[in-house]
């Protein structure tokens, strides 16, 4: 590397070499970064610049100082806490990202058997299907198929899918309060059309989460199909242990 | 196939070479059985034989008629309740199914980082790291990595880790009941290293669930990470919405 090669001062060069190698992965996630005497051995420059160029990597983001331990190239999966039904703007918004969405389509589609057997209804019974991609921070998060009962998705597209979320609307527009879902994790692998949806390589991991849910009463309002980049979140519980039975 | 090969009844002949190919793989899980036409055509047998041939696959589970649809070789993952804390001979049993576990290694080793922030002790202090596989009825299901305090390992290395779960142990042997564990859960792809354990393809999609049990008090006891196959299991739970706030 020429430190001499343009006028950016030294700090933001070392600063932009150490950036590059970390979104490539040549600086991989989580892994510790050389000390400062041998940043200042690589670089070339002072140990002050070393230090101006570390800061704003921390600023950024990019690595984290742990005291006494040293500095490391920070973990980029968002940890989401699976505890409580809640919607995608609720926990972005929860861990201090933008939420924004891209609808790609919406349209009425007779249940297949998967469809009809988490919405309550008949197979081939005419239900209503979005299909968005949720964004946190502009970058693509979460490919969702949305399925509604037919005179609920009337109501639903009626509105602005890429500005309002369909839990705010159901439940704050249209009077129906979410009262528990059933929630069903796989991990797979992006095909085609997932990958295409997320702008990720097909084959690559995937959660995919499949979510019924419920307002008061038995019949399902709500069923969701939700790909989520697996290499971009965490899911993260708290379980408590059975009861021991009484000693014998 | 040669249906006078043996005295077994026909029907039974069917079933045997249809259950194999669905155990093989040559008849994939999700995908659509011959109509029965085709079937009577291929086996050389009359209607009513085919139809209690799939009558006794329907019971063993292996294939399911879809209403006006055909018949189908049923989909395989094991359902998991992701409910409480667990370990995976009580997760196994629970679903009717048989557990093993195959020792691969167990020695002490120093604490990583990661290992040294679950179990609450400084980094490269000595613990104690064993690793199985865990199977469900013969087949690997999960290719566990358990990581404890050095003396509460010593303990449990003296048995029989192919016999006895650890959580058994810990609870049951060395009076440490187990209180409550933070899970995560991401979805990765298989490496080199965990695809050899389970006998899969590299890059094969898996559930890595990081688990750090408590007993009673703030000290973790045990930290693994469990290597689950994507394509036999899925988690299931189920979660409540945060009641509402009143409205203004």
């Amino acid at each position: 590397m020429n430190m001499e090669a343009d006028r950016a001062p030294l700090y933001a060069k070392v600063e932009t070499s150490l950036a590059a190698e970390i979104v490539k992965g040549t600086l991989a996630r989580g892994s510790q970064l050389l000390p400062e005497d041998r940043l200042i051995e690589r670089f070339g420059v002072s140990r002050i610049t070393i230090r101006k160029a570390i800061e704003n990597l921390v600023a950024r983001g990019l690595v984290e100082i742990r005291r006494g331990k040293g500095t490391f190239v920070t973990e980029p999966k968002i940890r989401q806490d699976l505890t409580e039904l809640s919607g995608f703007v609720e926990d972005m918004i929860a861990l201090g990202r933008n939420p924004t969405a891209r609808l790609l389509d919406k349209r009425p589609v007779p249940a297949s058997d998967t469809v009809a057997a988490h919405l309550g209804v008949a197979v081939g019974t005419q239900v209503y299907r979005i299909e968005r991609v949720r964004l946190a921070d502009g970058v693509a998060m979460s490919f969702d198929e949305t399925y509604l009962p037919l005179d609920i998705g009337e109501k639903i597209v009626s509105n602005d899918l890429e500005a309002e979320p369909i839990f705010s609307l159901l439940e704050n527009k249209y009077g129906l309060p979410l009262v528990e879902a059933e929630y069903q994790l796989e991990a797979i692998t992006a095909d085609e059309r997932v990958a295409q949806a997320l702008e990720i390589a097909s084959g690559s991991p995937i959660f995919l989460i499949e979510r019924t849910s419920y307002c008061e009463g038995p019949t399902p309002i709500d069923y969701e199909k939700l790909y989520y980049r697996g290499d971009l979140i965490k899911f993260t519980t708290r379980l408590s242990r059975r009861p021991r039975q009484a000693p014998r």
